[in-house]
């Protein structure tokens, strides 16, 4: 996700850099023969009028898919007609900022948290409020009272990028405090489907389907560069944001949908989840093993349990350290303070992405690592 | 366009109405079987790292084949790296919006005007100062100063609704206007391929590329649901909107990128258009026709040089005519009175599109008019 204009002489960037890249799944692992497939299809067949400004919601093919999967996978009854799809879940962060606007002027967020999220926010006039996190997500029972003009933003999932997965008692926390401020819930399930280890947690909405916006997207189950991703709204707001959005006249193609929608019904969403999981949790092992076997006691890891990165902590370096350095020794790392809205609490900690590394270049990664941290260790 | 939110039962609206909908191109022309297949290339064929979040200002192929269209179709010279892939000219009006809001509070829009880029610019809290039209379009020689915290938005090409095409003299002044406040000029060429008599006009930004924003759509030459806009951005503004891209994480897909840059080198997007000015000339000379038939002198006639609607001025009918009962008469038309920002001017002009209107039914729909307006007539 870096931002990098090149005049279009596009010089690539040192080739021999190991990047730990987060929030990127597996590209060449995509089902791209299949994708191809079913996006002939959907352009060959789908009838005229869905290549018109269609609902504002999207595909109903793709919604019906959508509502039976999340109820085959989360447990959760939603109507497809609560679904609108987006064209990745920043699309609709900023329909729900700006809709809710008129009643609320504030948002709780994790801290630290996905840069954009904060963005899409500010850009709609809210102020921010910072919730510390720890091992299991957003500290709840540390926010002592609700500001009621307050929303709240959640990834409790897979708390990004810490990677806490938030107990049942601070949901039903959450739940209750949005409930009595009769304030939104905003769930980031985005990368919920990579679930690792343990018993998946029923996703917030199931608690209170009123007071939960569900954001989902199919950045990290298939690729980024679909566009894809989806609302799940609480009846009452399915028509002021279907309003707001017909109002901006912002829709995703139609197209891809209709091919998503081919492709969740026979099945190859599903067994392209159940493959990659294995894939991740390979890598998640080759990366734990080297982190023990270069750093042992010193790596300190967070949010093994599911998604596609995880949170290292490496004990005994200066705080000083400018993790940006890393690249001249070959390697990229991301350090966590770039994430953080209050500074100085996570100088020590990385982000190390395995989604799209090969397995081969993980321990080499982790050594060039060490020798990064080693130097630096010595010169500071 | 319309908001239709149906509880998924799609009951259809009454089958016999004839719609003259406007905005919409012929989508039973839409060159399907070559999109599918070059979906079907695109997806099979592109790099892995274009399933990944790319270039901010979307794929490179694309911006470069635009770069050449513009430059063969009107004469305008611009580098692929000042172009911006955008989903639909909605996005991009957003993008303006925001990014220019610390410096500009205020738009000027022509009178009347098309209703989603009033929401976009309102919603970033722009006030909006409208400014009349007649038969050439915004009537700048009328605006006697330029309030500098202003943009002002411009259809030149063929203004929406009214479609008058802004004459030389009136585009010098509006250059000169927005140079002087340092300001710009957003040039919305929503259907500026469809010129079907006359000597095209070369486009705003051709005047001054540095004062000029230039936003284009492939919702008319192709298909709306395709979703492809484009902004063409003077080169001090490529980094300022692409920060804000980056920092709200919007972005196209890339698939119907490369699909549309591959269908551009083979020179079929420039053959559909061809083939299509030619429909559309002949649609338009049967509805004139129609229209001369039921309604002779009382039927004045605009905007028909260019697009794939009229405009149409009843007069004498009553001011108090509400356009949409017509469909009682089982003809849907669009009362110009919806598209004005100052109320009680246009209360006799309707729209008529017939872009994606069957020759057929051209003449029965203006019947069908006419039958509404004679009975409309004598009973108020």
């Amino acid at each position: 996700m870096g931002n990098r204009l090149t005049d279009e002489t596009d010089t690539p960037v040192a080739e021999d850099i190991i990047d730990f890249e987060i929030g990127t799944p597996d590209l060449r692992m995509f089902p791209r023969q299949a994708w191809a497939k079913y996006l002939k299809a959907a352009a060959e067949n789908m009838p005229a009028g869905s290549y018109d400004y269609g609902d504002i919601r999207g595909e109903e093919a793709l919604r019906a898919e959508i509502s039976a999967y999340l109820h085959r996978t989360r447990g959760m009854r939603c109507h497809p007609g609560q679904i609108m799809i987006v064209s990745g879940s920043s699309e609709g962060f900023a329909l729900i900022a700006q809709t809710l606007r008129d009643q609320f002027d504030g948002i709780y967020l994790e801290d630290p948290t996905i840069e954009f999220t904060q963005h899409i926010f500010r850009g709609h006039r809210y102020r921010v409020t910072p919730v510390a996190v720890d091992d299991s997500g957003m500290k709840l029972h540390e926010l002592a009272s609700w500001d009621r003009g307050h929303l709240m933003l959640l990834t409790p999932s897979h708390q990004f990028p810490g990677g806490g997965i938030l107990p049942i008692q601070r949901r039903q926390h959450a739940v209750r405090l949005a409930e009595e401020a009769g304030s939104y819930l905003i769930e980031d399930d985005y990368d919920g489907d990579f679930r690792l280890k343990g018993v998946p947690v029923p996703p917030l909405q199931t608690l209170s389907p009123d007071r939960v916006i569900y954001v989902g997207t199919f950045s990290k189950t298939l690729a980024p560069g679909l566009r894809l991703g989806f609302l799940v709204l609480p009846r009452h707001l399915v028509r002021p944001v279907a309003d707001l959005r017909e109002a901006l006249n912002f829709r995703s193609p139609s197209v891809p949908q209709i091919a998503l929608a081919l492709l969740m019904r026979d099945g190859r969403l599903d067994r392209h989840i159940h493959k990659m999981k294995n894939v991740y949790r390979g890598r998640r092992n080759l990366l734990i093993e080297a982190l023990k076997r270069h750093f042992g006691d010193r790596a300190v890891i967070q949010g093994d349990e599911a998604g596609m990165h995880l949170q290292v902590e490496f004990a005994g370096v200066p705080a000083g350290i400018d993790w940006s350095n890393a690249p001249a020794y070959g390697v990229r790392v991301y350090g966590v303070e770039d994430y953080c809205l209050i500074k100085e609490n996570y100088t020590r900690h990385v982000l190390l992405g395995y989604g799209n590394l090969p397995e081969e270049i993980i321990e080499p990664g982790i050594a060039r690592l060490r020798r990064f941290v080693e130097e630096t260790d010595c010169r500071i």
